[in-house]
Parts: structure tokens; C-alpha cells; sequence
């Protein structure tokens, strides 16, 4: 199978050829456009650690290579022993869910040819993790599309962290969307949230967007309010990182006050995310965990300290939209709205 | 008169000692700690629009001294030519209206004395501005202990931008509410909101809490909904930069966001500011001119780009909050509820 591409000229997170993955390291964007090359699933899980590579969907199909990469240094064994980096890998980060999502996806691939030789259940995890890949890109066009469908006219819209291409195979979920409405001619603005401490609205977002010249205003988090007050936003436009059975929303911390927002100015929320993102075993959203990292995301700024030394802070790296706060939740199986649980259980079943 | 000063031990924002003014310089806070010396008022207002010096009632006071420093200047002179200045100093910032209440007490105490020598015109200039400092002090003990008696219990509290000693003659607003409890054993913990673009929060906030040891945890704004959400919080304190006939709010951005999230979760809105903070002209929030600052602020920290190159931003400097989502108004006259309009006019008459 050769490596997937978006329709789309999108910029590629996440690269497989020649039996290498490559990531874009999105630590360093904009400033450096790198790939660096991995042949090891552990390293994989630490390129996931520490955000080489971020978003719910990338971070899944990042770590369905690094199982068929770790299948790869094992090819003169008799049997893979894949376990332990799929613990390694499941242990990267806590929130996003399309992680498990994926590493079972390659461990039932692995099971379902444990009768077959080693380099044939090798070939079929490099296959199994290119599918994943492919089929991302793919579900994210077709959300592209539904989501568009939704925008009425010619909006102004407002998106919060990287759901683009950045975040996913490629095309983007949420910027799927504004991508797919742009091409329709249904976008007039977008407004990125530069999304602090770790300024993915900054630094990715934004980027993505002037790469195809759609219009993008950047703007501190703390300016929503009085965009929504304005009039000015038609569609708050997100991702997520999990959606809970009752269809909560786990997403980037800040989701939660921009949902509020919208609600109390008459705003539509939209929620854009592959049904890789659903996890039906967890009833609500506050049963979602959600990941606390360092501490210096909040503190320091490119490595340049922006607080008193020794301060204390708090760095949730996601927080929990409940369900009635969104109307809209698009996957590649159509667009839910409210009573979401029912909905998601019929869709999704 | 001898320099003005807080009672307590807090930072001085602003230092007035033979006839130079010192000016802490907020703009490399907290990794130096630095004051530059003014003898001129024209470089006063440069000092207020690159917020050397910074919050309202402390533009107002710097102001005041920018006068006096003019006045000085003019010693051999027949007779005092200050509109300049003056006009400078009030074409420095737009929306806090400290500033253009202490320009004209310096107008007024300089039209009452035109009948007298010109050093003692400046006699009295000096006095004055010297007043203006010392009451806002004074002021903001008192307004310290009137907030503090609203807070029942011990309190989580979280603030935003900063309205500490910094931001005024000494003591702060919002943080002399928070300081005044604190002595008062009515803080358990303070959350300062890291206040983008210029982190006044995380520079100064912090800074100001962990210097006289008040706990204080740093979150991104992203983090306040997930907060509240939690429960954590029984009160949001802030400043102001203005506050209209009704009682609409003008302050830092971000403010409304906060206001909106609390009306959702049923926490209180504590508003902290000296009367001539109030502009009893300005009938409603929408009629106050709210400052677009450079985007590069946004755009870049600490002169380091955070987005791609020529990235568009939009960078709103204050946001409006209506009095509807305000709870208290704490002023040195007394506290304020709704209906505001009513109680502002009889308060401030």
C-alpha cells in the first residue's frame, strides 16, 4: 500500500514511506517546518509524551505505526512480542481515546493473524496502520462536507486549539470543516483562539489556515467574549479528544468556557470528530480522565520563563463540555443533535 | 509633603521623592525589578502608553505627577503653559478614566492658584499630585476592608489581569480586596488568571501574592470555566478601568468571559475601584471607547513571534461587562448593588 494522502494540498502531520514514520515536529511550528524519523514504537510513544505529535486522531494513527514499526525491528523473531509497546503507547497520554481506539484496533489485527508467519503479520500491521491513516483522511472529507452543510450562508466562525490536518491523517476535523464550508464559499472569517499555555491556535492553526489563505484574525482566549458579544460569530468550531456516551465532550481547556459563552450569547457550538473519538464504555463526561501536565507549559514560554520563579500552577490539559451545551456533533456517520445518547447508541451501534 | 505610602509592605508602582518620579517598570516584570526616573511629563505619557506603568488608578496618579514634573520644568518661566502636556497624557490611553479624572484635578487646582507666583503654582501641583496619590492609597484600604466583609468564610477567589499595588498608589484594588482578607484569614487560595496578551497576571499578580506570601496558583484562561465548574470558587475579584452611569464595567479583556461564566455557575462578581474610576458621562459599557493596542503584542512574547509571520490578530485591550452579571461594586464610598444606576448617582453626588 503506498502512503495516504489528503485531497486537499494540507500539510502532512504524519508521514509513512519506506517502511520509516515521520513526524512533523509541531513543538517547533511555525518557525521550523521538520519531520523527524522514527523506527521505533517507544520513541513513538515519546514523540506522543511530549507533543511532537498532538491531536486526538494523530495521535492514534501515530501509534498504530509505532505498533507496526515495533513489529518491524522484531522481523527475525520467531514471534512479536508487541505488548509491552502497546502499554508504552497507551500510557503516552490519558484523554484523547482514539490512542486506545487505535491500539486495539492493531491488537485484534495482530490476534486475527497469530496463525500466520511473522512477516506476514508484520506486512498486515503496516496495512492495518496505513488503513487507519487512510481511513481518517477519508472520514474527515466526508465530516468536511456534513459539517459544511450546517453553516448557513456566509459565516464567521471561531475554532479553539489545531483540529486541521495537523491534528489527523490530514484534511482536519473542526478546520475539515471550515476547509470543506471555505471551498463552498460559506466561510467569511475565521477567528483563532491562540489556545495558551501551549498555543496551538498560534502557532498551528493559524498557520494552516494562511497556508490556504483562508481568512484568519488570531486572538487571545481572553477576547471571545466580546467577539460572541459583538455579534460577530455565527459557529464556535472544535474537535475533541473524547465524547462520552451521553455525548459530553472532552476537548483542549478552554472548550468548556467558550460552550458556556455561546450559549449565553445564542451561539452553535459544533463538535467535529471520527467515531474513533467515542468511547460508549464511559457514561458521562465527568468520568473522562483528563490529563495534568507540567507545570512549565503555564510558567515559561518557548523555554523563557514568564512567571515568578517557583510559581505555582495548574495545567489541565483538557477540560469537559457537557452535552447541553452543543448542538451539533458530526462524525463520519452523519451529524447527532440532541437527545445525543440515544442517537449516538443508534449510530454508532 | 513627604512621599505617599501604603501601610502595609506591598511593591510601589509609582515613587515620587525630590521632585523626580520613579516609575517601576512592569514591562520586565518579574525578572527585573527596575525603576526609571521621569523628570519630564512628556515622557510620562510615553511611560503610560508603553506601560511602563500600567492600571488604571496608577495612570491616573503618574499623570498627575506628569504634570507637576511639566510645572517644575517651567520654574524660570513668567508664567505655567501646561496644556500640552496635558493634552499628551490624555491622548496616552483611551478607555481607563483615572487618567482623564486626575488631569483634570491638576487643571483645576492649576486654574484655582493662576493668581499666585508661579512656584507656588508649582507648590501646589506638587500637593496635589502628591493628594492624589496618598488618597488613592487610602481609598484602597478602605475599599480593602469593605470587600473583604462581603466574603463570608474562608474563600477561594480567582482574579484576573492585575488591579494589585501595581496597578494603583498602593495596596490595589481587586488585590487590596484580597490582601485585606487575607490578614482578615478570609483566603484560602487565589487563582490568577495569566491575563493574555501581556500576562499581567503571571508578571505581576503572581509576583505580587507570592511576595507577601499569599498562596496563589497561575492558570491559563482557558483553565477558569473547569474551576468554576468544580466549585472552587466562591468569588471572581478584578479592577476596573472604567465604570459607566449604570454600572457596565470596562476592564481588561477577558473580563466579560469570566463575568459570563459566573452568571453560569452561580459565583459571585466583585468589581473593585475608587470613585474616580466611575464616569458618571458615560451613560451604558457600549458608549466607552475600548483600545486596540499593537497586534504584535499577540502576535509575539517577549519579542519572539508566537505565530506564523505576518499573522493577523485582533487585540482588544478591555472588554465591557454589563452590570447585569456584576454582583458588587466595592468603591471608598461604599458597596454597590443593583440596581447600580440609582446607587451610583446617590453614592457619587
Amino acid at each position: 500500500m503506498s502512503q495516504p494522502s489528503s485531497a486537499d494540498a494540507c500539510v502532512e502531520a504524519i508521514r509513512f514511506d519506506n517502511n520509516t514514520l515521520q513526524l512533523l515536529d509541531q513543538r517547533i511550528l511555525p518557525h521550523d517546518v521538520s519531520y523527524i524519523e522514527y523506527c521505533d514504537g517507544f520513541k513513538v510513544a515519546d514523540a506522543i509524551q511530549t507533543m511532537v505529535v498532538r491531536g486526538a486522531p494523530a495521535i492514534g494513527i501515530a501509534a498504530a505505526y509505532g505498533i507496526a514499526l515495533e513489529s518491524l525491528k522484531q522481523q527475525d523473531q520467531n514471534q512479536l512480542t508487541l505488548e509491552p509497546v502497546m502499554e508504552a503507547l497507551a500510557q503516552s497520554r490519558p484523554t484523547a481515546v482514539n490512542l486506545f481506539w487505535a491500539i486495539d484496533q492493531m491488537k485484534s489485527e495482530w490476534q486475527r493473524g497469530q496463525h500466520l508467519p511473522v512477516d506476514e503479520q508484520i506486512s498486515s500491521l503496516i496495512n492495518k496502520a496505513i488503513t487507519i491513516h487512510q481511513e481518517d483522511i477519508t472520514a474527515n472529507q466526508t465530516m468536511g462536507q456534513l459539517g459544511a452543510s450546517l453553516i448557513e450562508g456566509t459565516a464567521h466562525v471561531y475554532t479553539h486549539c489545531n483540529a486541521g490536518a495537523l491534528a489527523t491523517g490530514g484534511h482536519g476535523t473542526a478546520l475539515g470543516v471550515i476547509r470543506s464550508a471555505h471551498s463552498l464559499n460559506k466561510i467569511q472569517h475565521v477567528y483563532a483562539g491562540e489556545t495558551r499555555p501551549w498555543l496551538q491556535g498560534a502557532r498551528l492553526t493559524a498557520w494552516e489556515l494562511m497556508e490556504e489563505n483562508i481568512p484568519v484574525s488570531l486572538c487571545s482566549e481572553g477576547a471571545a467574549g466580546q467577539l460572541l458579544r459583538q455579534g460577530h460569530i455565527q459557529w464556535i468550531i472544535v474537535g475533541a479528544d473524547r465524547i462520552a456516551a451521553n455525548g459530553d465532550v472532552a476537548n483542549k481547556v478552554g472548550t468548556y468556557n467558550l460552550a458556556v459563552l455561546a450559549k449565553h450569547h445564542g451561539v452553535k457550538v459544533m463538535v467535529v470528530a471520527p467515531t474513533s473519538t467515542f468511547d460508549l464504555q464511559t457514561a458521562q463526561g465527568l468520568d473522562i480522565p483528563i490529563e495534568d501536565r507540567a507545570i512549565e507549559e503555564v510558567t515559561h514560554i518557548q523555554g523563557r520563563p514568564i512567571a515568578p520563579k517557583d510559581c505555582h500552577a495548574i495545567n489541565p490539559s483538557f477540560d469537559m463540555t457537557p452535552n447541553e451545551l452543543i448542538d451539533a456533533i458530526v462524525c463520519e456517520k452523519g451529524i447527532l443533535t440532541a437527545p445525543f445518547k440515544r442517537k449516538i447508541e443508534t449510530l454508532l451501534s
